[in-house]
């Protein structure tokens, strides 16, 4: 893969403008309503593709996968709360965190005592509206902050959620950019959630931006990116596309990229596939802080990835994880809390990711008995004096190390060098024609 | 194993009775004086019948054990030693410690200068009576408090060992339980030391009352217990019952379990072998303070059970070690120095590792693709909220770690859970259909 | 191997006449001007035959050897620069360090412009003279102290290199005593610098020693000392003697052993072989303080012994290693920057390191059931008592480990004893009959 992939301890140079590029597309997206199904994820599908030219599918309602069916299609247009004086104290059309997703219709005039029941706040953060779910028990409910509702009194009120639950389909946008190669690496990113932005409005621009710089270059490796519904729509990509996850051997879920937080990279179950040594490698040389946790089947859709029977090689790429900010599925979670250059640094620390990728291969030594002579090939200073460059380092250990057993992740690791630097010598030794690729 | 067995974390019921039945079936063996072989032991066993229908084996002396020959057989009746005056200032009937184990007889008068070659004291500890052996040299001694010889003369005195040493039996004790399995847990304990209570009455009471415990349970695998002399009757038991020894899957020395101090465990020759990571397991999730140590070639019946041509998965289980407190083999090793409450934890943490033994086996998901869909089973919260139980994490750890490779043992480790929650969440998927038994 | 090696832990009683003897033999050879080739190389080995009957071999230059081709021979008589006023101001005959190393004949009249690009210096340490070459670019120079440097003035000078290069050869050194096996021990010093102490002289000469002290013991292994030029020499006598190679075992190269630092161990490519495994032990049971790294592609000669292709077990055995000490490369390496009981104690070092090598066997345990009954065999204090020695614990882990799989070095490891105590261990049991060496 060529120049434009930047180093790992460079600033891109364009991320600046990457980050607002970002930010702005976040922007547009955020007043969707978003849900596992339904015309809000079909929207944003849809504006991901002003940025890459990905394609929509449609899972008929009902459809059988692996364990799961394809849920109902749901859909809202309004919803609202009036108190005894008609007056509408909650609007779905303000925040759209304001209905349960997945609630069924209801319209009708309901006494406090059993509203109550039906509305969920965070006493202990009374400013902001919680994210709830009930995809698989028909119900219905309002959220609202703890504020809110300590204004409610014991009166009479008038509720309406103007929603369908239907058969239709379960949407997910796909693209994959064809690499000189059919082994492919895969990008998810759950894209079910409303007006959240770092879960995961994050996950999902910069999922879009890193398949539109991918689009431009020569790739070894093909890249498939997925927007997909959490669980269930991992599930029913993985059920539907099960003949060709051999091909896959990298991938990562991309999720809360967007705050100020360190990095964060949970390990794929197998813990030490290559994607979870090139994460850690890239991340232990850009950062002065980062973390790295093992696998563990909760978080996001690698826990369908990593389910026994799939066991692919993906990794969990975030800054801060779920549940570790208080913000996490909270009204909170807006376009405040998420920064240009926080997406945009993620954006570079996955294009090292793929540049280290691309150029991971085993390299044989030509001439492996002694070193061979480097001075005369102009690798080697030739005045002797008391400190070699790193690279005439990196040089030397690409030749001791390349007996056909080892990478040059390997040789970085075992170095303790950069991949890049690491590289730059496999690359030089190649020209002096002292190396050549393994079979 | 039903319900009987107390959960690691939880403090047995009955505990406070077993302890209190424990230290006074010790207070009853207290006063025998016991050898490796002769009437004090068989008494012992006999004792120990009124807790569980043990079995008296007697193996005659000279028979050939390995590289040892049984020896011959030691008793006594009584023992003294009378001053000038006539008086007895030392007597076997006041202390049994006060006769080194196995002297042969003796009874006449003797000059100072010739006794006190054969008079043992500890000169640090000088209210304390040494204990001592010399069970392959014949010889005789009587052991005493410094203080107690700092009183003698220099004058003569009359000296009795009335003692035999002849043909005869070596004793052992052994009861099994027959499980499901003929696979079998070793539990073993040396029994041969005379009034000592942490060395080793508090192995030999809790043995039996452990063995009385599992009598009344349904159990998978079967138990075999054995109180036998340390060393000679190990390499005894050994010797005769070698064919059957690879029915043994694990084993347990047990020591020294009756002081106040944290648990030790010494782990198996193999050193990563179950019985290891099951007693470590408890200890970890029990306590919260304990000792792990490395199999060394000294110490307790380990020794014989880890030799290279045995080679045993057997552990020791302890509290404070052999040599690690300064009532170690001295009269002080009394009554006062064993509680109740340290038998009777003893006894529980045994009953924990019975139960990880009895429980630990390897599932197979029978859903392997994806996760299964835990709601409409009734394993799941129906409404998303953040936090999942430690229940729903176990679940989702045995589903994820059951491909055939892992016992429920090996994902408690990996996930940090205990044994009992992720044995619990094997159990609802059994009941789910969603696990079942690998062959 | 006899008595006449010292334990690990002992002084060895001879150690203060080795180090006069050492330092005597490094002052006889300190002024001599070596290089790669040339006459000073071949004076220094026939000095060292005073020590050691080795033979010089000699290499034609153009000899092709892997990559590389044997240089021609350097040899200088004289050297200086005067200035206007004739004065001679830098003198080659005072410090053989004034010359760049391989400079080619040179004597002419030069401005100070083009003078000054000829000249180096250590600016930060402006009392010293460096020490700087030029194998394979033909140009010259001169090395002077900072100070010197600072007092020349723009004027014109003469200079003068008497010095040849053309064809000749390239000359090593080599020793080699048999043992009763072929496999053999390399011990390897590179022997070109000129007036520098502990880099190399050191080496030299406790190699020469060592040579001297095996030559008169009763050996196992074969050992085979090489005296080369650096990098050139190294890949010369490997490409020379591939053949043979099979036959090393184990190797060190010694380097900068003279000097008063800590021992540093750097390991050898394997990382784990025997000789790292040796030297550890060494170290960690005779020193409070060591170092011990990673094997690097850069150093000594060890880079070639372990290129991917030739991946010998050598290691290199230093004291300060190279660039770690602020003298090192320049004329403050000199006589007083190394001590005799420094080298004396580096030779201790490599005797316990040959000790080990010579000792360390498998063993079988012949009486693997059990314990064997060591008190009639006299290997057991017969009165039992509270604590067994040393040297009964040795014999109770040699007995237990002795399965066939484990060295007496892996016994040492595993039971955290010294290796002496637990090979006189193994002898007691070998003379009692109850271990044989395996095959």
């Amino acid at each position: 893969m060529a120049g434009p992939l930047p180093e790992n301890n460079l600033k891109n140079p364009d991320s600046d403008r990457y980050g607002q590029e970002l930010y702005q597309l976040m922007v547009a997206l955020y007043p969707i309503c978003r849900s596992i199904t339904g015309d809000g994820f079909r929207q944003t599908l849809r504006q991901l593709q002003a940025v890459v030219p990905l394609t929509l599918h449609e899972v008929p309602s009902g459809t059988q996968v692996f364990d799961w069916t394809v849920p109902q299609e749901w859909n809202i247009r309004e919803a609202w709360i009036k108190n005894a004086r008609g007056e509408k104290i909650i609007d779905f059309s303000i925040s759209n965190l304001h209905v349960v997703n997945y609630s069924v219709p209801v319209h009708r005039k309901i006494r406090w005592a059993e509203l109550k029941e039906h509305l969920f706040t965070l006493p202990d953060k009374p400013d902001w509206i919680p994210y709830r779910t009930s995809y698989y028990k028909a119900t219905w409910g309002f959220c609202l902050s703890h504020h809110q509702q300590q204004q409610l009194r014991d009166e009479e009120y008038e509720i309406c959620i103007d929603s369908t639950l239907g058969p239709g389909h379960l949407t997910y946008g796909e693209f994959k950019i064809q690499g000189t190669a059919d082994e492919e690496v895969l990008i998810s990113c759950h894209s079910c959630h409303p007006s959240l932005c770092n879960d995961n409005l994050s996950g999902m621009v910069v999922a879009a931006k890193l398949a539109q710089q991918l689009s431009d270059l020569p790739l070894r490796y093909s890249y498939r990116f997925v927007w997909i519904p959490g669980t269930i729509g991992a599930i029913t990509w993985l059920a539907l596309n099960e003949p060709g996850l051999s091909r896959i051997k990298h991938g990562l879920v991309l999720s809360c990229v967007g705050d100020s937080g360190r990095f964060n990279y949970k390990r794929s179950r197998r813990g030490n596939a290559e994607i979870d040594r090139v994460v850690e490698h890239v991340l232990r040389h850009a950062e002065t802080d980062f973390g790295i946790s093992d696998f563990s089947p909760y978080g996001y859709d690698e826990r369908q990835y990593c389910s026994p029977g799939i066991d692919l090689p993906v990794g969990c790429f975030m800054r801060t994880p779920n549940g570790k900010y208080p913000q996490y599925h909270t009204s909170a979670d807006d376009l405040s809390f998420v920064k240009p250059e926080a997406l945009a640094g993620s954006l570079d620390r996955l294009l090292s990711i793929v540049r280290i990728l691309e150029k991971n291969r085993v390299y044989l030594n030509l001439n492996p008995k002694c070193e061979p002579q480097l001075g005369r090939r102009g690798l080697y200073r030739l005045m002797g004096g008391t400190n070699g460059s790193e690279l005439e380092e990196a040089i030397l250990w690409v030749l001791n190390q390349s007996d056909g057993a080892n990478s040059l992740l390997d040789i970085a690791e075992r170095s303790r060098l950069g991949f890049g630097i690491v590289c730059g010598a496999a690359e030089a030794l190649l020209q002096s024609g002292l190396l050549r690729e393994t079979a």
